[in-house]
């Protein structure tokens, strides 16, 4: 079943319309994963996706069992019928079933410039339209509201993140050698227990030695967890594709006047930024309120401050700052809170020595009505 | 430290002088993972890098003191100073530091799209090498042979794959309502415990009824895994970044004639790989040895025999059949077998209904030898 409604797809084959596109081309394989393949198509991963301006989608997979499995397309070419060859098999389309003797095809920004070069010099009468962007914008967009259907997987992913912060409390509570790696692991078994298919991203794992970095590297390590200062643990559960995404502020020992205040500063963005939300309330503002906040208290936040979930963990929308450059600017369009939308709100802040603090929770907005669908907050031992 | 040698470095700067290259830039980002920025920085992940015609190295991470401590670069530039906006990065250093009229840029051909797209908006000045796949071809090509040094790192890897084969012959032996989730909880376990940074890839576990597929979605399920039939488990470890890659094929119970064919003229096909490796060897001859004797047991093998190993999981060179058509062609070069080449073998069958099996072990080309350096085996319970 393909996640996106009739009524939204009908706004995708208006743009195609309106900007003369005859072909959408979407591509999700490995190094180079787009998650409207499976929005639009159902069909989970690997695959090229053609949809003609007249509304036939037609799927590409690698592998055709799978995608006879869960897609949902008018047709679906089998590769082995063009040697495994992806370009062979786009070549047979473009020239045998659409005959065209120019077709413009609109691509997502993460197409892989490769493919367009291989695809220009295989199949001439290919066009391609120019401002990909516009393509992210529309599916961009029409992602970052869900449907019921949709918020019911988010919830249940959120619920399931939520059940592991008790295992969470109870690891720093008893696991006195605990490593990274160890509250990594349990962290992972718990969320399957629990009815996850997968982590929505490898969780992020920092004692007080590491948690001022903005991404750890590794994910996790061999070193304890349980260092005095600030530490902090960032995951989140897939269930049934949908992503949750929880960031649990963790102190251990005494606290100097610093870190006391790193962690005050950081509950107050969290809070004032969650107070923030509500229907049309432009999404720059909402960053906007955290990042003043922290700013007074002496911090800066190198990252937006929280951003969509859905079939990807950094779905639609970006709560961000306003873009500074031109181009970026030119794209731009104020987006408000709508109904639908599920996001995470997750301000922090971090300094070497010290170490780091984020709080963050997932909110959705159903009928109208702000919910914290996720129970985050500070531990302290 | 970059793992590059200098020797291969001055090859890339050979390429860019004769193809009239200022500027190799090589990119890393979220859904566009390129590990050319690893090989040739030391920089794990993240960040845009870009080496000038005379050798000069500049890096713009996404997180500076993770460069400090990895890379090996002249330049490191923060992208604070630029509100944290690339292009705005990429803009100074292109009008102000290089400060020609017009400068050609060498890509990969998994630069994204809209990358492309967006800094041909913002810097007109710049021109992009049309031919992405000569830059992909060169370090791959320079990656396919690995020094001393990631050797090392290569053979940890695969011995700490290897021990785990045990572990599965317990789990397969005591564990008999086991899941494949528990499995590939084991597995990710243990390598951890036998000192993987990380798994290489998320483990596939498939039980009988699963096992015929391309690629399992998802990768292990909550079905049992000891179903009678053909089963297999593919999986591997990262050690300090260097990735190894195992298939055990299974089998559990009474196998009809098809089945004890399928598992056997997998063996055949894998000895016979194995058996044709040797210095100058050409690649293709090798799948095509393989591809020859599963035919004749009549079975087709959708994908190619094997793939080095490195930085990657799916790293250079791969074992694959002669490319057909134009395109690629075009640009395909016989490639033979040499000293420090790193790769797997991985001949299989599958057959709904019936399962399906892969032997996979990893061969390294030592001094001259052919060493296999994984022990999988097929297990019969």
């Amino acid at each position: 079943m393909r996640p996106i409604t009739e009524e939204k797809f009908e706004l995708i084959l208006d743009l195609l319309e309106d900007k003369k596109i005859d072909i959408l081309m979407i591509t999700d394989y490995e190094n180079s994963r787009n998650v409207n393949l499976q929005y639009l198509s159902g069909h989970p991963t690997d695959a090229t996706l053609l949809i003609t301006s007249s509304g036939e989608s037609i799927l590409i997979p690698w592998d055709v069992a799978l995608a006879a499995k869960h897609s949902e397309v008018d047709d679906i070419i089998n590769p082995a019928n063009f040697s495994y060859n992806l370009f062979l098999a786009l070549k047979d389309l473009f020239e045998n079933r659409w005959k065209k003797s120019s077709i413009m095809v609109g691509v997502h920004s993460m197409t892989y410039y490769g493919f367009i070069v291989k695809m220009k010099a295989l199949i001439p009468g290919v066009k391609y339209f120019e401002e990909p962007i516009q393509i992210d914008n529309i599916l961009e967009k029409l992602r970052a509201t869900k449907t019921d259907f949709e918020i019911k997987k988010l919830i249940e992913a959120a619920q399931i993140g939520t059940r592991t912060i008790e295992d969470i409390q109870d690891f720093c509570l008893n696991a006195h050698d605990g490593t990274e790696k160890d509250l990594s692991f349990l962290v992972r078994k718990k969320m399957a227990d629990y009815g996850a298919d997968d982590v929505s991203f490898e969780p992020l794992v920092a004692n007080s030695s590491r948690a001022h970095e903005i991404h750890q590297h590794p994910f996790a390590s061999d070193q304890r967890f349980n260092l005095p200062g600030l530490a902090l643990i960032d995951f989140g559960a897939k269930f049934e594709g949908y992503c949750s995404d929880i960031t649990v502020p963790i102190s251990f020992g005494k606290l100097s006047d610093e870190q006391i205040k790193m962690r005050e500063v950081t509950i107050k963005a969290y809070e004032a930024a969650i107070e923030t939300i509500d229907i049309n309330v432009p999404l720059w503002k909402i960053h906007d309120r955290a990042e003043q906040i922290l700013k007074k208290g002496g911090f800066s936040m190198p990252y937006s401050l929280g951003h969509g979930l859905g079939l990807s963990v950094h779905d639609s929308p970006l709560i961000s700052r306003k873009p500074t450059d031109e181009y970026s600017k030119k794209y731009w369009k104020e987006e408000t809170i709508q109904d639908g939308m599920v996001f995470t709100i997750e301000p922090g802040v971090m300094k070497q020595g010290l170490g780091g603090q984020r709080l963050e929770n997932d909110v959705a907005i159903l009928n109208g009505k702000v919910e914290v669908i996720t129970k985050s907050k500070p531990l302290t031992f």
